[in-house]
């Protein structure tokens, strides 16, 4: 039996399947890849971990010399924080978390450094940095032509810096951007401009952050950026290849599944479904790529079962057969799932507990 | 402040936004409809726990009549059964949780009926039935029309059941059929071809079982069927509206998100993206409906976000404001969170955990 036939009968012995794995010769190379870009151009490196939502891949991304990280939910913050990580920016507006008094909670323990788009969120702020009796760092999100959250021009960028500047309990420490893969000139402008005019307000950014994956291939040229942030990257999926920024030989993270049924000719039934890779789609063909298969089509998904359309399939599939699915979308195919088995080649070194996942506030 | 803004209050005070809420009120009354439906057909009632996912709220379908449960996983089951419940059809062929040695296990603990449609799972139920050293009931997968799994003639019945009845350690107790809304002539005859050729085999099908909460508009339409399995019926979504068996009114669980950003002009950002409601669209317009908007239209997600089209929304959002949105499909959206908040009308009266949340094998 081949190695990894060995480790397909070793995965479903010990945890069945479907089992997500992720092969940690992978994780770090990709890890080391992330830091040199980064350090290559003169940018520190917060990587933002929902994708992994694990405290022990957040801890080997530090060692590898990433300044700190990058949350999206104050839930994951904490539970980095209760793993002993302590410089974190949690990159989106927290209204949910400022008016339940997590984030004052968690600020009481560590300074945190949050964002803001308007107004009432830094209002929000305020209100936590003064229940937990610390000042809190606040950066602006700027929106650049993704059209997501985040401020549309550096005159609304004045207006809020001037609020945050007011509030003795806020600190103004940046911006966030996340430029389109054609927008970058038009990001340096904004940022330009908003140099300008945080300077007449007699303010700095100490921090400059860009991000995405993506947008590896324009890490760098921001002039006046000071830190990326990115998450994906760490095991990538179809979306990473289709955007050109990896390959499959950098892909970390398969789901392991079995064949269950042929159900009709030309048809075949795997025991993963929207609830293990999830619907999301990218505009890709399919739900996935078999690795064993290429030629074969995730046409569609029930909740436990994926669909697959073998019509231009040259190797047949049979009944109990194990194959293993990159996913369109790693980030949101990890947060189904508690647990990681991590391999190195074929051996089953470890298990991870994505100890994040599913932190909705 | 009215009833709803109050309740509205509470729930991001006390668990912040996004916030899973499920109204109990409306969950006993769809418990009592599907019964009353299963019971004026003459069908035992065995409701489908994929989409809750909760012991607490399986004891209340089966206190209000439910002759058992259906599980989609072996280990939903391993949970039901830790809380008492005993009656149990795993509707799918197990093959991960047979070979991994856990439905072997769970077997010995109690009487499982477990679904197979091919010679393949009928071996490994055979194995686990023997490790377990107690017999197992094995129905038999039938596909009628949905191309999903499932044996496609009464021919291939007969070979399976002959394979079953052969198996000193399998007892065969049935069929399992998802009849399509147009195929239950086809699912009759069928059902008819096959009651003949298991009558020459000397076997008798003590389970008849027809499924989903679409064919509520069919339900006892097939003459011989002894059961009924429907899941989403206890919560509904937009795709159980879609399909005119329930209404607005009718659906049960809602998720409490707040209004994070306004973007820019006719745009807005929930705090719900695709890892709280998931990207299952169902050929439906948008990723959910808003309560307070129906003309707001949830165009696109990001894995923490819901990018709002207002384009066409009469009442102006505002940044901190909680609206309720009901997803395309509740039983992927269920499976996010590891809790749902319970009310009744606008007051909070529980906290129900999802105990088979994420149970991939």
């Amino acid at each position: 039996m081949s190695g990894i036939e060995k480790l397909k009968q070793s995965i479903i012995e010990n945890f069945g399947t479907p089992c997500p794995v992720i092969d940690l010769d992978i994780v770090e190379k990709n890890i080391s890849r992330a830091q040199k870009l980064c350090d290559e151009k003169g940018l520190l490196n917060r990587p933002h971990i929902k994708t992994h939502k694990s405290p022990v891949l957040a801890k080997m991304q530090i060692a590898s010399g990433a300044k700190g990280i990058t949350c999206q939910k104050l839930g994951e913050a904490e539970v980095m924080v209760d793993a002993g990580i302590t410089d974190i920016v949690i990159a989106t507006n927290l209204l949910g978390a400022s008016r339940s008094g997590r984030l004052a909670a968690l600020q009481k323990r560590v300074g945190l450094k949050v964002c803001a788009d308007n107004p009432i969120s830094i209002g929000a702020y305020s209100d936590a940095a003064h229940a937990a009796e610390r000042s809190l760092d606040v950066m602006i999100e700027c929106d650049t032509g993704q059209k997501r959250a985040g401020v549309e021009s550096p005159a609304e960028v004045m207006t809020l810096a001037q609020i945050i500047k007011d509030d003795p309990m806020l600190n103004f420490v940046g911006l966030l951007f996340y430029p389109p893969q054609d927008g970058w000139v038009r990001t340096q402008e904004f940022w330009n401009q908003t140099k300008a005019g945080l300077a007449r307000l007699g303010l700095s950014a100490k921090i400059v952050s860009t991000g995405g994956t993506p947008n590896f291939r324009n890490i760098g040229q921001l002039d006046g950026a000071t830190e990326h942030r990115a998450g994906t990257c760490i095991f990538n999926d179809l979306m990473t290849i289709n955007a050109g920024v990896a390959g499959l030989e950098d892909c970390a993270f398969q789901v392991f599944t079995s064949v269950v049924s042929r159900g009709g000719a030309g048809r075949g039934i795997l025991d993963a479904g929207s609830k293990t890779l999830t619907s999301d789609q990218f505009g890709l063909e399919g739900f996935g790529r078999l690795v064993e298969h290429p030629d074969a089509v995730i046409e569609k998904f029930a909740e436990e079962h994926g669909f697959l359309n073998l019509s231009r399939c040259k190797n047949a599939l049979q009944v109990g057969d194990i194959v293993r699915v990159i996913p369109n979308h790693v980030c949101v195919a990890v947060n189904m799932v508690d647990q990681l088995v991590a391999v190195r080649g074929n051996e089953i070194v470890d298990v991870i507990p994505v100890a994040a996942r599913g932190k909705l506030v």
